[in-house]
């Protein structure tokens, strides 16, 4: 947090700021009837819009309409279902618009001004009937706190949902951003790694709500790896209503920093609430890396450590087996003298240095035993060759990745 | 194969060519004794000889040392443990050079002729009483056909052990090269991915055979991907007797062609081995890209398939889930058009068509299903957009993957 802001994280998500309503439903394109499978978040008010997208060559039909929506930087509404991901499948687009459309009916504007998005299996085609029944139901529940079940219905292989919000203070105004995201297998960058959907009340021009959410990425979700797989149709995106009344933020005001910290805030929370909830985890694994050459050295490394499946099984079974972080260390690509390295584990349960000046110390195995048995570990590596610094997130490797993974369709 | 060349599948391992003794027993650095730690390979003279290395910043000191011993290109014995992988421990690089001097006096050589390798666990000092009390037994161990039972004693989480030999002509010469390997965590290239010991009777020139060697890794070993972790200690190494009596070598002469397609199919055999032998394995995926722009192009992609950790826990699911093949060939950076993709499941009970022009079609989920429940898999991928091709080597990704990982070191 940059010295002199004051963030107070509040309960709440996407609803959080000042002119947003959203509502979750199941519609039907899940089988399972408890399970919610659609959204709406519609703001009440032309809000200033910026996303980043999936690297991914194959993106979803949703991502390309989104695109295309947003390059006026304006959008009133968000729609999203989750099932069913609509990319690879030859109507796709057709399908994705549509979807716009029945979202611009219930909120009241024009399909151009709606962020369309679709999670689930690839290359099977997205069912119109269920979305388009169910859009009185949802227009009738979209209330300025639904928050929850808007974040309930983009889950897919999630265990709990993810919201997050910040308020703090512009000059006088008080102003609040807020979200919820999904994970939680396919999450590597580079680039939004998940859907994410952010709100704000902040006034603020088009220009620096990019520049603050590009910002805001990449020190958070960039950095959470959970299986080295880049989604088709991952995308975060941020609306703001400007209802906060502060003087608008451009990128050289007084308030712009005051967001960026808040946003920051929201999005480190909810890329560690993702980390901790990868597929099949159980535990939140975050790799510090200090005394870099570099800011890219140290990311490259910190990446490495917690994307290794054999740092993550070590981790799951509370195997002190640091000669894997090494070896991670070693093959990422970032020139440094191993020689100076020095690794500790860390956990709410203590600190154990394992290796120093890039060599085994001894240590008390079941101390180390202790440490990593907790559920947030945290994987300290100190290069003492420089002043960069880098933190990457990730979680352990276990049974249930594999479970969840290899019949994910049935 | 290279037309015109007949090579024949042999019996045996890195003792099938004229001149190489070779042992492997329990010494004693595994607790388990029922499992062979160390082995030797003796030649009957002086060798030219080749290696590839990890490309890991950590590399073990058995590396070090035998970059070192090979500078000349001439060795004439091997010495390797299993156990520890004498990597990032303070005095490795004094014990590397012990075991050299103790397979040195066993094998009548000097000790810069002699090639070292480790392989287990990081970080752990390599005790040096039990190898020497273990030497005048090893010594009297070594013989013309011991090949298998130093197969065994390179071993870690290996369920098999890999051998393969070839024999073949220059001229009216009968000439064999033969080898063995080790995998099976750990195993991703960049570089000789695991450890590998090939001899070979050809009289050959040292440039040749080091430039054989590499050829001959580049689309083998370095397409074998398990777990997306490069080793420290990886190394493939050769040496070649010339006892088979054939005119020497050289890389323009015509023995070449034949050596090299001999080598590659030995290479070949062995690389499949490791990846149906992967750790926690239950198949072998081979990943086929064709119709490529350029090879680099089809490479990325192949490599990225096998490499997906989602793809894996699908094929051991035996599910058809195609559009992980999308995403994984969507984000591994080859500029392709996806429109043009087709992708075809084979095994021994068929083949089936899942996709078309970058879109799923419809097609039988049950004799997909009897497709993927055989244990050696092809991804069958057309880009139709150009002549180059690739193809990568890979296994599934099981709950015993998670478990062989999770306490190694116990």
């Amino acid at each position: 947090m940059k010295r002199g802001i004051v963030l107070e994280y509040i309960n709440g998500g996407v609803c959080a700021a000042k002119g947003f309503k959203a509502y979750g439903l199941h519609c039907g394109i899940r089988k399972n009837q408890n399970k919610k499978d659609l959204m709406m978040i519609v703001a009440d008010n032309d809000c200033v819009s910026a996303a980043v997208y999936t690297q991914n060559l194959v993106c979803g039909a949703p991502i390309t309409v989104t695109k295309k929506h947003l390059a006026n930087g304006i959008a009133r509404a968000v729609i999203c279902n989750s099932g069913i991901a609509n990319t690879c499948s030859a109507d796709g687009i057709e399908k994705a618009e549509a979807m716009c459309s029945l979202a611009a009916a219930a909120a009241g504007c024009s399909a151009e001004d709606v962020i369309v998005a679709s999670t689930g299996v690839i290359g099977v085609p997205v069912p119109l009937e269920p979305i388009k029944a169910a859009m009185d139901e949802l227009k009738a529940g979209l209330s300025y706190d639904g928050g929850t079940s808007a974040a309930e219905a983009i889950m897919t292989t999630d265990t709990v949902s993810k919201q997050c919000a910040v308020r703090f203070k512009i000059g006088e105004n008080i102003c609040t951003v807020g979200g919820m995201c999904k994970g939680s297998g396919m999450i590597n960058p580079n680039m939004a790694t998940m859907l994410c959907f952010l709100s704000t009340d902040v006034n603020i021009d088009a220009s620096s709500l990019d520049a603050a959410l590009h910002e805001a990425v990449k020190n958070t979700f960039n950095m959470v790896y959970i299986d080295g797989d880049t989604s088709t149709n991952d995308m975060a995106e941020i609306m703001a209503s400007g209802l906060a009344g502060n003087d608008k933020i451009t990128a050289k005001s007084a308030g712009y920093g005051e967001f960026l910290a808040a946003l920051k805030a929201v999005l480190l929370e909810l890329a560690k609430m993702m980390a901790k909830d990868g597929e099949g985890a159980t535990k939140l694994i975050e790799c510090r890396v200090s005394g870099a050459p570099d800011e890219e050295s140290a990311r490259k490394i910190s990446r490495s450590v917690v994307s290794s499946s054999l740092v993550k099984t070590a981790m799951f079974g509370a195997d002190a087996n640091w000669g894997r972080v090494m070896c991670a260390l070693g093959y990422c690509g970032a020139k440094v003298d191993i020689n100076k390295v020095k690794i500790n584990f860390i956990s709410d349960a203590g600190s154990i240095n394992v290796c120093q000046n890039g060599a085994g110390v001894d240590f008390d195995e079941d101390i180390a035993k202790q440490i990593l048995l907790r559920d947030e570990i945290i994987i300290d590596i100190k290069l003492y060759q420089g002043e960069a610094d880098a933190v990457a997130y990730g979680c352990d490797l276990t049974y249930d990745y594999v479970k969840i993974n290899g019949d994910y369709r049935s």
